[in-house]
């Protein structure tokens, strides 16, 4: 059996790719990565300026419902023809946005494969690290906590684990947005959170909270909230 | 006034810089970076292979003294030598290991420059993902929550905050390591924790908790506690 990778390529900009994935890039004979059902795929359109033309490309598209994640039979589907390459020799690396283990689809392919041959898992930067760049805003220094929230979780859940919180970043904002401004102006927390959007693309928007329209944010946004210093309630 | 830049490094191996990092770090006439009292940096040793030398170089030497935090004395110092290179029109970069705004202590310098010059900073990929991808474990995938803790916290805080998460990260473990070890038997977690050192590195170790020895743990270590799926407990 060859190799399977799962290749961190960074939170968008093509040039916050790592060395280390650059030279696996370069030298798979076959690469895979998730897409929408039609449409293109955001990790590969980070990696396409770096390819060198003439691999087999596997898109494992996945249809994109709101709130449901990807049936085992599609993953069980796209590992078969994943497994065929790596029984065949042939190195697999699997594209990943950001860092493959921080809430990345790449688990799914991981968890088919960890115990059936070489893994390799190529860390990236993370949209965590992009966001508190693009905002100028450390995400946690000395003992404080950082906490990471999913915006997809019940409104009170939100509300009690933002108060024991140092700082927090909250991801998969999307179309979560009005519920997650409702929290945090409940905590009267919104002066202190900042709106990331599409960190490090040329679309990149950095904004305090207050200031962003209604509706649903791209998939692709987080909100950081800090204190000036310590706790943030 | 110059630009002076943030740059995250990764978390050890040289291969884990980002390509902009390399850009950056062959462009700049001037780096700096934290070093101990006495004998080498380990983020001026991650970029050695990289400096395409006679660059000027300023060693920020703090002492490190455990449980205390580097006095301001020291970064007004070394603030005055960066702005004399800054207001002269050289770029600065200080070199930052990992993530400059995850537990980096590049903010100290930050804090000196934000408001007075361009401060670019150049996100990095973190011990977190690192730690994660060489224990062959996800951080945090679809709604689960994940925590930061640094080890340096109170016992009592550590294991009530243990208690709400779904995924924790306990940084910083170094002389903590006996006292962290205590708190999750005492919560029945050793099972599902996996301890980490010098992740990317040669020496790299990864191990179960109940098989380290005990004593102290490097400055360089992580304990990742995960449960099968959902909550920790």
């Amino acid at each position: 059996m060859a190799t399977l990778y799962g290749l961190g390529l960074g939170p968008g900009d093509p040039e916050l790719l790592t060395l280390k994935a650059l030279n696996v890039l370069k030298r798979v004979p076959v690469i895979a990565y998730p897409a929408p059902d039609t449409g293109e795929s955001f990790a590969r359109r980070i990696a396409a300026p770096h390819l060198p033309g003439g691999q087999i490309e596997i898109a494992i598209r996945t249809p994109m419902i709101p709130g449901r994640y990807p049936a085992n039979d599609v993953y069980d589907r796209y590992g078969a023809e994943i497994a065929e390459h790596l029984e065949g020799g042939r190195d697999v690396a699997v594209l990943c946005q950001g860092d493959p283990f921080f809430y990345g689809s790449f688990m799914y392919v991981f968890q088919r494969f960890a115990d059936k041959c070489a893994v390799e898992v190529v860390p990236g930067v993370s949209s965590l690290g992009a966001c508190a760049a693009a905002a100028g805003r450390p995400l946690a220094s000395r003992n404080q906590v950082l906490t990471i929230l999913p915006a997809t979780l019940p409104e009170d859940d939100l509300a009690a684990r933002l108060k024991g919180s140092d700082s927090v970043a909250i991801v998969k904002v999307g179309r979560h947005l009005e519920k997650v401004r409702r929290v945090l102006d409940s905590l009267s927390l919104t002066n202190r959170a900042r709106y990331i959007e599409r960190a490090t693309l040329a679309e990149e928007r950095v904004l305090p909270l207050d200031r962003v329209s209604e509706g649903e944010a791209p998939y692709f946004s987080m909100i950081l909230v800090s204190g000036p210093d310590g706790r943030i309630l």
